[in-house]
């Protein structure tokens, strides 16, 4: 089946990793240098799937979308009911997960994930994602993200506790908070998940995040990627929906036309609280073959 | 339905963490000097899930084990077979994934996922572990780990491709190889999954892995994790289990009597290629609470 | 693997079939008698899968539990954006479900789908309801049921588009709607899946049902089996939960402590449209081993 | 989002019910006639979902194809480890199933699921088969079959245990077997489940079934539809694929220009030692919307 030797170690075709490629050996070594107290960060909120409790909907999601499911094949009660241990006395609890990502937890978006007209980022025909994966640009081709973390922590530099759902991030608001270059992954937080703990009516009346001219600003400072805590980088509005124009939608911008990749629905609450303002960054997505992106349990050391 | 501030940035309980409480601010930033080239390599194998093609069984697995489906829900293909786009031409693909991690994929083993008698690691009752998800010692209590790697390539060691099938690595032939601490991650290449590329019916023939002799010498050293390539840490016979009693399974010693955390079935041929004896090692499995493990993509810092 | 010679075409163990035991060949064939037009009617919703449309949310069902998911792994549109037809030039779809049929569709409960204590019906202790299955009063035991419906249409009988939300039928009022006697299927309509079209909040405020008293006037009469049109047999309140207490509940009466089968979210307007009282009601659920219940597709015989 | 009544109790559109069509209140009621002992035969195999138990591998199916899962969401371990019941003391088992049909369990074909070229069965674009499902000819619109069944018990015809898996059926073996006429569904019996109690690489080397002649046949004598107990009504070679060219294949004449639905993978070993030659046939697959087929518990009544 297999001819030739794998070497699955290696990333990704370089024309399908996008701004990732500013990812040199200099800035992985630079980056490491960003974490200086050795903290070491989860930014990524729980995958609760339970399917005959609503432990599920207790997460920030999109409205609508199907959430994870968790189930276990064998657990401690089943023995506790007395199912045989293996052999000699093992005992063992197994499970499986079905996650459909987006929208529903903290991931990863491959470049493959939006695009108009006929063409993927970099002029990959759209017609090689077909219902057995996506044989152009697939999350498998990023490997793993280290880097140069830089927060755009934009509700703590306004003295908020978090943004407003119509609150739409410009170019000229996130270079007054922090300065960002080739290779760094820009974090940017809106606050709007702690939102969700009051009321997830409120969470869901619409989103703040990044406006066209924000976008289009990360993307002249060439940053490797660019991850947040709302749910799809720019704003959302009341439906749930983008409401800029094709040339101005932010995963068009991002994705699309200067294969930024992009990750969404982070946990930046403790980060914030942390008070720093780069650190490293290191995410490292599932290498599902062919997929639209992969949950992610993104890193920060400080 | 939540309380009080989620603090979803910390890690979990620390007694659920098993010798990952090794990894303190200190070992952090010295792990994070174990990288000295800044070249990244991924340890994990690709999910590979197409359910209409033979695509899945081409990865190295245990025989039996459900294998991981990957479906689209939208795609480039639809959009040409005439789908509309999104508003005003805005086009993207979706999928889901279906996991069952032990045995099919690269994961990493919660303390919850192995033990004997009526209690988990650190005398966390058994039955806490139920349908839906294991309320002590879930994979979700991992955070992520960040710690310096030592690489015990045995096969390299002594001059072969792989291990045989019924090899088992003992602590002193590990003490020949490299020298390893309180706090490192052990990773030890059996160079197994190589053998998959030449017949998989070889490979399910019986699997090479360590001895508790090697698993003891490994938690005497205080490790903070072990990761191999083999499917299961020990060996396997020809029936896919392990020959070993309670008293010497290797799961029994390291996950459940010394809390040190497993990952499994890594791919460590590219790793193997790089002739590293250290390297900085990264693993961040998904917070599904209560599972039993994750699967995940490690990464080596060189 | 497999001793003996399967006898698969018959049904399960008839200590756990229950009332199914009063469908016999004399029953059978008088309830074939009951079909006089022969016009055959489907009484089930449909399964709407898709993941990236909200479409599986517009069909009637318990709010907050995971909706069904259809996957195609190979489709039309693959072949139109250039996937190789198989050998000289065939062409097929293939798919996969997910589904959690309680609450979600029209299903079918089997045996051990409710109990009090550590009993199931017929004394079958419930600790045999583990994670991999219940080896006890599984829904494989059902086989197929070939039986007399009798159609309780309420909301007609009084006049009514549908019953209100509180409503609750009793025994008096059954009686005055039709007769039904030992080993027939009672079908009884309230009407509420039509409030669906006009408000699902409405839909979710509550639904009709059967009082305690009306279930045990079925029990009496020896029905082979109930199936209704809301989600629960019994009434539901605006936290979709029953308000009985233990003796009266409608799942305990019928299903624990006579051994009444179920059948939930039938769709019986078009049954109701049709006028008939009697006819061949017909059901045959999947033989999931060890399951709690089955989504099925019944039909009506006239 | 519903925007006038719906009539889910009728069929769906006749233009993609093929020969479906052929079932008439008449040969509904005539069929209801040829069952003439009362007796419920199951005509399915069982559907084993453990997924941490070699459990569903003991089900005969093709070679590769990913077998049924099964969950439990919450059990009776669950209780008995100390769950908490519900209000004053209900319990609940839930569960969910993950099943691919084709070639896994017993189940019908949609007329979406084959086809040659551009079009689908009746000249529907196969375009509208797509990844949220068949917009066109989805096994949707089958409803439920009533139907007299005729059984070709060709190894009893031969005086054979089961038939070798070169053997192909034709017309005029068909022809010596029984009679069958327009609206009738030919129940075709290969006896080669049997032969996965002795060895599954004995019934995975290949499989006896329909020749193209037989294929004909049967069109030629307008049955409704086609079950059978192999796993692809036509024969398949030793690479599970079928060895006849795409004049002859026996989906693309049954299914796709004839319009015949078909089923598989049915169990007929008690059928057979039932010594009926025609029965009442019922068959009422799940509606999923835009499938290319259901799994199905068949039944004949004898």
């Amino acid at each position: 089946m297999v001819a030739e030797p794998n070497n699955w170690g290696r990333f990704g075709a370089e024309d399908q990793r996008g701004t990732l490629n500013l990812l040199t050996p200099r800035t992985v070594l630079a980056a490491l240098g960003s974490a200086r107290r050795g903290e070491v960060l989860s930014l990524s909120m729980p995958i609760r799937g339970a399917t005959s409790s609503p432990a599920p909907t207790t997460v920030p999601h999109l409205r609508g979308r199907p959430l994870p499911q968790h189930f276990m094949s064998v657990d401690g009660a089943d023995y506790e009911a007395g199912t045989r241990a293996i052999g000699a006395g093992l005992r063992m609890a197994d499970d499986a997960i079905i996650v459909t990502h987006h929208g529903t937890t903290t991931h990863m978006d491959a470049l493959c994930h939006m695009w108009a007209g006929d063409s993927l980022y970099n002029g990959h025909p759209a017609a090689r994602v077909r219902s057995y994966g996506a044989t152009r640009c697939g999350i498998e081709h990023v490997g793993g993200i280290v880097a140069r973390g830089v927060l755009f922590d934009v509700p703590r530099h306004l003295g908020l506790p978090h943004l407003p759902a119509g609150f739409r991030i410009d170019g000229e608001l996130l270079a007054e908070i922090a300065r960002v270059g080739p290779g760094d992954v820009a974090v940017v937080r809106t606050g709007w998940p702690a939102v969700w703990e009051r009321s997830r009516e409120e969470y869901w009346s619409g989103q703040p995040g990044l406006s066209a001219d924000g976008g289009r600003w990360l993307a002249r400072h060439d940053v490797a990627m660019v991850a947040c805590d709302n749910a799809a980088i720019g704003g959302l509005n009341a439906d749930q929906l983008a409401d800029e124009g094709l040339d101005d939608d932010l995963h068009l911008i991002l994705l699309w036309r200067h294969g930024v990749h992009l990750a969404e629905m982070l946990w930046l609450e403790d980060l914030s609280e942390a008070g720093v303002s780069d650190f490293l960054f290191i995410a490292a997505p599932l290498r599902i073959e062919g997929g639209t992106g992969s949950p992610i349990t993104p890193l920060a050391v400080l």
